[in-house]
């Protein structure tokens, strides 16, 4: 694995900074009342990695482009992230975000719900500005994209829910891998990769290695999010842990697990998978939990990541071959490594 | 009042039959799974009024355009009705809607938000096909309307529940009218209203009278509701009654409760706006509903009621003082008796 080039973290946060005051500056430029304004601003005042939009800032850059040109869209994918993290919280009720209690539990549900549906529309605002700045064609392009990634994330997320209220037992890793393409994927790395590129090379550019490279980095972050919500550190992690769990949550562990159990301890997994979230009690979540551990669950996700991982810097190459080196090239196989070491 | 033409209620049933045969079209065609599609389809399945989508394609045809035309944007319309009271029913953990149960009871919350979020997606989508019918420039119009529309909707949904959560006791009508010309009169009735007439008259027509009438016609619509919710048949209205009350939300009914009331009973109200919804008793809430009875506050709004659709079928005259009588005139026109005359 490649060691990240110094000055990676540095990088981040300033590529951070950017979208988020530019994201923060499109909803005070709304004219919203304080009753959306404040709760809106809330999660982004939070310190957040901004993964998403310094891969595509990086990737405009790095295909050539001005950053100043990817402000907007990078904008638009921020807002429409913590749209996301504020549904996804009450979707879970999870307890914390980003080290602090969740939208709903500060604000009730009723107000977080449209508080997260007031981001969504906000992003779609900043989506207009590439119109004046990047020409009618390619912000419609530009469009394009996002409307095909928000498809996919709904549906990625039914997909998963469905899942849940179905308790699947006869899932493979091939489903999961399915699965997060549509609910992680798209709106995490794809779109960021395509659309940095399309307004960093202007004429648009085959887009079609970048779904190679796009996929096997966004699953190295969703496999390492889901091993983080089992094994992480709270402090680091900013969520409370064991959600996915309670969740009942279609993971790479669980479908380990059951491939691993059998008799008894396979029929504990599928009781376990079948009872309503808040029938899961803390003991059988340990319990769960350490049958995981020891059938190796865990250890074979890690695995897993890093073989995704080592895909990925491959698709990078490719993806990126045509691309001059740069710091922000450099930054963005950064990302690589960054994916499945991460501990927040 | 004048009397509803002959043929209204048949005219009504047929543009919600054209845009809800619209907006399944849109969802099937979307590529979506059976996880998004089956319940995103659930409510637009259900007997609605199709006010919305009607009111556009009726203002459309008045204005002497071809129905077709509008008919991607009323089946947007619908769409995002659709979401919004997906949304609305998890916000108020409401039980019913069109007479069955809620999306959210029926599928678990965490689903059911979803969906709303994927009818929104879905409705977007609809308002490409706009471009191709109508040519760039009304297209990106339209889009602006729709932009505005969902900037008030989730503003004023926002002061609502910001103003449940303060408990507030000193709101004046007035108030409420400037709420609810954001909460309910932006998607129910102006953005239909100017989006019929900017595609019926093609050159964009003076859009400024459309805001009187659609603010009159959209308020009338409001009251009636709050009102309905009160005092209605459950069986006839299809949501559960006095929701509003449990909620603590801020009607006419109750800011004239306030207003008539003095000393210990003031404070008992205060009390009751200041509770938690889950501490309202179905006994708390039919003492505040008997006040309200015997303080005149429910005739007060009713009179209320009759007082905007006066003005609404003045504002009517105006906004289409330039479009010659037709049957989808008339529509539009009686659109303001049933308002406020409605049982459902």
């Amino acid at each position: 694995m490649t060691l990240p080039t110094s000055g990676f973290l540095e990088q981040l946060d300033e590529y951070d900074r950017m979208a988020r005051q530019a994201a923060l500056s499109y909803l005070r430029g709304s004219g919203v009342s304080s009753y959306v304004g404040v709760p809106a601003a809330d999660y982004l005042q939070r310190p957040g990695k901004g993964l998403r939009p310094a891969l595509c800032l990086a990737t405009c850059t790095a295909f050539g482009g001005d950053v100043q040109d990817a402000l907007p869209s990078a904008a638009a994918i921020e807002l429409f992230h913590t749209a996301f993290l504020v549904h996804d919280d009450v979707e879970d009720d999870s307890e914390l975000r980003r080290g602090a209690p969740t939208l709903h539990r500060r604000y009730g549900r009723a107000l977080a719900m449209n508080t997260g549906d007031g981001l969504a529309v906000l992003a779609l605002g900043a989506l207009r500005d590439n119109e004046y700045r990047l020409g009618r064609r390619l912000a419609a392009q530009i469009w394009s994209e996002f409307d095909l990634m928000a498809r996919q994330t709904v549906d990625g997320q039914a997909r998963e829910l469905g899942w849940q209220l179905e308790g699947r037992t006869d899932l493979t890793p091939g489903d999961y891998l399915d699965m997060i393409i549509q609910k992680t994927c798209w709106y995490t790395t794809l779109l960021p990769l395509r659309v940095g590129a399309l307004i960093g090379a202007r004429n648009p550019a085959d887009l079609e290695p970048m779904l190679r490279f796009g996929f096997f980095l966004g699953a190295a972050f969703q496999i390492r999010d889901d091993i983080l919500n089992l094994i992480g550190s709270e402090a680091a992690y900013g969520k409370e842990l064991l959600g996915d769990l309670r969740e009942g949550k279609q993971t790479l562990m669980l479908i380990h697990l059951f491939a691993a159990t059998e008799h008894a301890n396979r029929d504990r997994v599928a009781e376990f998978v079948a009872l309503p979230p808040h029938e899961r009690s803390a003991e059988v979540i340990a319990e769960v939990l350490a049958m995981m551990q020891s059938h190796g669950s865990v250890a074979f996700a890690e695995e897993f990541a890093r073989g995704i991982a080592r895909s990925a810097a491959s698709a990078f190459e490719e993806a990126f071959a045509n691309v001059p080196d740069s710091p922000s090239r450099r930054f963005v196989r950064d990302l690589i490594p960054f994916m499945v070491d991460r501990e927040r």
